[in-house]
């Protein structure tokens, strides 16, 4: 067997059933991987080899039943788990102990899943750059000068360097679609609730969502399946019975009327453009949107981050101040001055943005828009410019996925091609809520007529060390 | 036929199926007892009875089918309606017309019920007295010096003097319950959302809910089947299926251990005791209940309905600041200073207790406790002493009642028996969520075995002159 890290996860699996790999054998494979790239790439906090040895070893004499039998994956350091630090990205978790592991990770292990460690992210998922002064920025695998993005940044940058099949994060304002498109990925935010956030550290709670990285729609289908809290009836109801092949006959594709692609990186928006065009030509009917209001969406979102970020962090701030990254802290503390009417009206808003987005969803099977604004930023950089505008970047990254963490609705990340300078562009697709397994057939039909697909990065383990201090040495600083 | 507003709502069905009585005539019956006594006993700002004479004409057409065919009752002046203003109990809403009927009321109305008229309430249910300087308070039928209890005061009280044969109200501390304890009747606030809150002007949505009142358990379960909300499946999964007949074999009845008795007046206590003894005599099955540490639950609930209340009357407030009631004014207010982490804060512990009473009720049917510690007040009374300490009024009247609005479970009061002074004593029973028809019936199982049933009021219409200005002339009032 040439390389098992790049097969698709059905492939995989398919594999291991007919005994031809064995899942020891495949966990071993990323696992070096792994060891490998991580004091470069920044990606896992912690790995877990020995577990990941001894899981694969049990799956292995279990017959490799179980949908993700033997398919190894990471998750973000959110996640409780009782084998494995839970640093939530920053110093001032370090004596947390967890006694049991998150909902989601439990579902994972039942289907068969082997966890091979945790990864990095923005601390405690406060951003999207991805920036952590605890651990380093992991940096963007198709060009290390720039970002990955946040905050499910090491997540990202495992599946984009195959160091996991898949890994879940989370995503408040787009953590899981932002990275995934910056690092050329499948980013999948289901339908709020579909993926349990039982025994993940939180950020905000009314917008918090669990979510997939993967490196293709099929993939992310197969851990969807796997991880879901809908039941059969649910989903079954709510199942794509459209049979396609190489045609998008029939797909009703709405695209947001008026400027929307105007403050938008002119690469960006001539690839988006011209995949509207093919889509079209291959017999999808693009319809017009237009779309709610916005003027209020980022104030509102904000409202309701601040408040439940400062309820939840209030006691670990007055104990452990200095512990905090600096951003982080100075972010944490508006918390504190903003009133219970303004955030009670935040939230009156939302559930008026909801309502106005599911009205747009009626007629349509997804809603189609660029992911980012621009492209993988670079490290160091604070600000972008959009149509001549300074932006922080925080907010150009978040400018489009931002709105749908407030409705809950199902958004996905597809990889649409490249720029000038040869970076991921990413397509977001938005549905109805709980017709999340429609939402990934959709992108899948992308994928299968050519317009979407996985962008792998040219792997740089031989261009001389990382621009970071590696890991190893940052660990020190974490056991403070 | 004698007095058709004392049958029990399935007598008087079966007598309007058979064509033994027209429902004309029972609107008849019921309007003219309110007309005759509404300037007395305050308990309608609003008589519709052209409406009402039409809507039982087109019933009798149709056959007088549907579950509440052709019978009467009131609502509380919250639920909006296009034929009657909405006024919810306070000149600041003089010119709100609402587009369309309550969405309970359109289920009432489906199932045949007659609509006759708004009741009065505590402005905009904005305290558990029923005080209202707009359209009077409305006192209580079994002491026209004592009040009635709030906010659902008109509604009580219009079932209590046979001027409706049920009433709908809200209950957001106790507001349907503390009423119709007070008043010798049953009132029940279903599970949390069972009955549509859609079309209410709201006090506080995360812990409004609506209710009912009637003169027996087995009239609440009809009303709650025809109004409620739940599908079948879930209704028929949570039905009781225990037969007892005379005897309360195998009811496993919760009981708060401690001394939860010893700040309720002595009748209360003594009452309460008596019943427990009977219903262990009877075959139930007495547990002792650790409740939940209530130490912040009327802090967390006061800030919840502070800054919701607030949020939802600023703009209100601002315009028309003179057309509020002084109280309810000077108490709106404090909404505004309340910080966001703090009604977060309280959103997390109610959270918390709902669990835990949650985890309480695995084992029991249903738990125990006075609906108030005392009986009705005298209309000017502001404090009570509850076992020595003084307490104001509207603290002590919700002291049982406000924690299950916190928690959703659905909870009823049953009267069982008088005072010394004659005045009703109510029992509250609370049950597990959904299971809302069990709750009816052990309340039903209580009356068969005459432990609890309707305390019927004194009839005063020949008293002389009411404590305060009539109704007809406080109409000018509103008309400002």
């Amino acid at each position: 067997m040439s390389d098992l890290t790049r097969l698709s996860l059905r492939k995989l699996r398919r594999l291991m059933v007919s005994g031809e790999v064995r899942p020891e054998e495949v966990t071993a494979a990323f696992l070096a991987r792994a060891e490998a790239r991580n004091d470069r790439d920044l990606s896992y906090v912690s790995i877990g080899a020995e577990g990941a040895h001894s899981r694969a070893c049990l799956v292995e004499q279990a017959g490799a039943s179980g949908r993700l039998a033997g398919i190894p994956f990471s998750c973000k350091d959110v996640f409780d788990t009782v084998s494995l630090p839970t640093t939530a990205g920053s110093r001032a978790m370090h004596d947390y102990r967890p006694i049991r592991d998150a909902q989601a990770l439990e579902r994972l292990k039942a289907a068969g899943a082997i966890l091979l460690g945790k990864n990095n992210l923005h601390e405690f998922c406060y951003g999207i750059t991805g920036a952590n002064p605890t651990f380093g920025t992991p940096a963007n695998p198709h060009d290390r000068r720039r970002l990955a993005g946040g905050s499910s940044s090491g997540s990202a940058v495992a599946v984009a360097n195959r160091t996991a099949m898949f890994a879940i994060g989370t995503d408040t304002g787009g953590s899981v679609r932002v990275p995934g498109s910056l690092c050329g990925l499948v980013g999948f935010k289901p339908t709020r609730g579909q993926i349990s956030l039982k025994g993940v550290v939180p950020f905000c709670w009314s917008l918090d969502h669990a979510g997939i990285l993967t490196r293709s729609c099929g993939d992310a289908a197969e851990v969807f399946l796997a991880i879901r809290e809908a039941d059969e009836a649910v989903l079954a109801a709510n199942a794509d019975h459209s049979e396609r092949g190489n045609s998008l006959h029939g797909l009703r594709i709405g695209v947001p009327r008026g400027g929307y692609l105007e403050n938008v990186a002119s690469d960006i928006a001539l690839r988006v453009h011209q995949l509207i065009a093919e889509c079209r030509r291959l017999g999808a009917q693009i319809v017009d949107v237009v779309m709610p209001d916005a003027t209020h969406v980022r104030t509102a979102s904000l409202a309701v981050q601040l408040v439940e970020a400062f309820a939840w962090h209030r006691t670990n701030l007055q104990r452990r101040f200095d512990l905090y990254g600096e951003d982080v802290r100075e972010g944490l503390l508006q918390g504190q001055f903003i009133l219970a009417e303004h955030y009670v009206q935040a939230l009156r808003l939302i559930a008026a943005k909801q309502a106005e987005v599911s009205e747009r969803l009626k007629d349509i099977d997804v809603l189609m828009t660029p992911t980012t604004p621009i492209v993988a930023p670079a490290l160091d950089q604070k600000q972008v410019s959009l149509a001549g505008v300074a932006v922080p970047v925080g907010n150009a990254l978040s400018h489009f996925t931002c709105l749908f963490n407030l409705t809950g609705h199902p958004a996905l990340t597809v990889p649409i091609g490249r720029d000038g300078d040869g970076l991921p562009i990413g397509l977001q697709l938005i549905g109805a809520h709980h017709r999340d397994m429609k939402l990934l057939a959709t992108g899948a039909a992308l994928e299968r007529v050519g317009l979407a697909g996985w962008i792998e990065p040219k792997d740089e383990m031989d261009d001389g060390p990382g621009m970071q201090p590696p890991l190893s040495e940052r660990r020190e600083l974490y056991a403070h």
